[in-house]
């Protein structure tokens, strides 16, 4: 009733590095519109971006023994996401365990639960995206799992799989489509950096993407105000 | 099933402008108390604070094809006001349409739904009031209307109505009353100037708003804290 | 119907304040994991931190009228603690009762409800932590209760109490218990301050707090990841 | 600060009352998809078909006040709809207030606020669709409007509108297009029993609504299981 | 760090027995409007009734061994109530732990909270107040309180207090005002029937509270509705 | 951008139907506290106990197309599951889809959204389980997937997983573990029953599951009430 799976397969370093060029929306639209996390996960501090390899932490309702277990399991750019079994608002996280942590490597956590010590992670510079801020500490007497697949604010994560995150929320890409997906983003990047140029100089999407034949034949129709009474 | 009506009425716009000289309490005070939008619509940077004539858009859950037709209707002073048929949390509106909404001068855009690219738009200055930040892309398959009335987290906004927005929330003013409503705040504003200084020197509001013998009258009572056990 | 208790009995001054030097989790944590008020309670701007002695506001929904009330039971050092008696959103609390509490040398308000004038609040660097921001105005028409104990947020707050408010949330300290549990916040920050190093350092919570005997005794597996298809 | 409207143009009695016999799901579809109230609003006890004409209430938060003044403009045939200016769950109707509704002739409450004595309206069978059960009472020393034009859960209702509820919830029929929606209901309902008929005998709407062709246009594929490892 | 009080005072059992004969609207009217639970808790089934004396219940998120601890506390004619130290909604309590109460004479149980086992408790007719159904299991390792004073949907609540509970909520009635508040509730009961009576009869609370007087000085205006354009 | 699996591996029928024997709290319980979806899920009538092989479905917010498409993939003992790529309430499911699926005899049906037509459906005696009752319809406009795997209420269901619901909510067993679940269940139950029989007599847990012991070296402490002042 409690597995830590050790030596997990991550996203190659490189790849999993450079997701953290793009916006989360982005990523999500480049991979179909799939793997984004609930929106009800949102960052402590504006203006963090980070990508990461995932370390998946599964904990019982106010408990947060298996953090402390899974720092142990975590590298050099890794992510760690933790998802309670039940809702649960308490603090599980917070600056001792993000310390553990940034001694080795972990560029951030996410959390579909409360974090706690706001202030002093914002001042280490420490990301964390949660459910909310809560003080209310956690016990330390019931296993659960490390690095087996979980559900996070309704999202599948998978050990070792892409977690990237920044002001728009969390998005996560499965290792093995890691590589073409970045290859997506990109792409999308490039695209929509001409489309910006030229809605910046007046050019409406009707025109751009040739929106008007087909709006016409749905039905839509433009109508003059009509006068007032 | 799909309507965009042109060449609407706005509040003139000396007169919209001069609302954001205002806080939102303010004018929400002035007006007798009504026009506020719901609290769940917040702005996704603190400090912004603006006003300017509606432009509606009525949209289906998960689908943004009316914020694109709702691009062309608007014009230098306007606030797009994005209001969903039904609940939904996703990002509707992000940094590529504000780029093209700046283009027509667009003060800021007011959706009750999701929001992304809160980063580039923080960056860009371009001010977004919205129900959560969301990455999630939508679809454009499905009609909606173009300054139609919508009922905007559960306020009713006609286009070119006045929308005012700071880190309270948003406020609507009728288009009608805009003028009376105008100088209604600026009225308050000056009262509170006085108070403010006055409470500033120590003076209390019992005082100062004569409250003593109405509270008496409806049977306050003072007593000391009995002694502890 | 409606009380305002006098010349009540707060935590002695010195140990009040002193309860600002920690943090709002470390006191939590120091007592027992008792008296936090529900997460949704948020400060309107991050960075405060502030203790003080509870001065307790009963009101009923939309209507602020004993608050105003309050402010005349106030001294240097208070905290205002504003309990609706059923759920309201709208703001009871402004820049304008701000300056009035300034005037006295309060420290902050705490309120589950709304608040309003978020930016001017900000600006002065009046704190205050509440449910949401909202510009909804109250009326003065019904009497409520000062200095009676109140639940606020789901937490029992007496008159008299510390409160003590960061970027986690507030927590309150009964009063005959504020001396006892300064000691312990204090021997819990250092011992905390310890903990800190030698996680920076490197060292292992499952070591420092000696878990792995108690993990495998609870039955926790150690596994590697199987070999892909 | 408080009106009261009298002698409204409602709906014609025959029109109103007919709605009753069409389920609320058919009367949205009927009007293409408007007029729903939102899906917090739910039958105090299940089983209640009702529909009538709109008289509006709209009450400051925890005051049932004008709840009592509207009862005297209600009329054999109406449905009294009651929206509080900001989000309130107390109490404000119960059995008293229904019993006086009830000897005019009233059909029902739509109320976005709490309700109370379920089990006494269960038993005299007098529906209500609320937002929650509260016992909370609330006070009468506010003044609101009785038949305004008012937003109540989200959707727009104007005194004489059709109203209609069933254990789905409320939609509102504009009075002006009550007559062609009762109409545009019929029908529909019609359609659906023909509908209904051949899917109870196993014929697929993929093929009675020739979706096929443009599933696949759309990209739609049909792929086996691929077989386990 | 876990305590039993035992030997509790209770409220008279005669007199807490008494309360099931009112509704709990009455009896929160009838004390000032003052201890009623937040509307979150709810009957898992309609129809029950019950009042009795708190055993009270402090317990950890996801974990219900107090709960087993409590019951060798309950006697006949108690109410056990659950409050979790933070937000919870596992299903602490069901058809077992049900059981054994049953066979000491507890009279229900109100827990914020989740609840199973729904359909054999409505079988078994032991009625449950609770935030919601959830089957989620709980754990056994972490101690709490019984018969500490405890914030239940926030309220307090003492041990011995009475708890009165129908389809409408839970409320509170403090031990020792429970004579005082019985008598009370049987004063409003009876000017209820007269006024039932007189509402049934087509006479108007506008008339028999004579509001009309205080309307007019408010200044409510009444008017006709505008003829149509 | 749209994929339908065909021929799915389902759990055997006779496991998969004998689920239904068993609360889903038995079930959840015996597979270790796992596969429960969030307690948001709720029947639209109580009293129904169904279990069947899961059909899945993955649709856009607010377009109920591939509910459609997913008929044709459902034969006896399915109950179909429904999970919106982002928060949606609208109503995609109503009595019409229903005749359609009991024709083919599917057992009910899960859903993460708005159901309609809930008194037909109670009628018909098909039951749902969903997030909310709205009468909002949807469009056909968008495709997604039936049969791959979806993340429904925060919980994985893989196509042909076992789903079993009650008036508690809804549990998902994986196929390859079906079979020992079943049994499993079956062993918790009789355990139960012995177990019930013996709380029912008045025996405690504390004593039956000889718990005193380890509250004891946990640190419990039993007190009397001091003596009130």
């Amino acid at each position: 009733m409690g597995v830590v799976v050790q030596n997990i397969r991550r996203t190659d370093r490189a790849t999993a590095d450079a997701f953290a060029e793009f916006g989360v929306a982005t990523i999500h639209e480049a991979q179909g519109r799939k793997g984004l996390l609930a929106p009800r996960i949102s960052p402590i501090y504006p203006g963090a971006r980070i990508s990461g390899t995932a370390v998946t932490v599964s904990v019982p309702p106010g408990d947060n023994w298996m953090v402390h277990v899974a720092v142990e399991q975590c590298q050099d750019g890794d992510v760690l996401v933790v998802a309670p079994t039940s809702r649960c608002d308490d603090g599980y996280f917070g600056e001792l365990l993000a310390t553990a942590l940034h001694a080795r490597g972990v560029r951030g956590t996410v959390i579909d639960a409360g974090c706690r010590d706001i202030a002093e992670l914002t001042e280490m510079g420490f990301p964390v995206w949660s459910r909310c801020a809560s003080a209310a500490g956690t016990v330390k007497e019931t296993l659960g799992d490390v690095n087996t697949p979980v559900v996070c604010a309704g999202q599948l994560v998978e050990p070792g799989d892409v977690v990237a995150c920044d002001d728009d929320g969390v998005v996560i890409v499965p290792r093995r489509k890691a590589a073409d997906m970045l290859q997506a983003s990109r792409a999308r990047e490039e695209r929509e950096a001409e489309v910006r140029k030229r809605y910046a100089a007046g050019e409406l999407s009707l025109d751009l993407s040739d929106m008007r034949g087909r709006l016409t034949e749905k039905g839509l129709e433009y109508v003059d105000q009509p006068p007032e009474d």
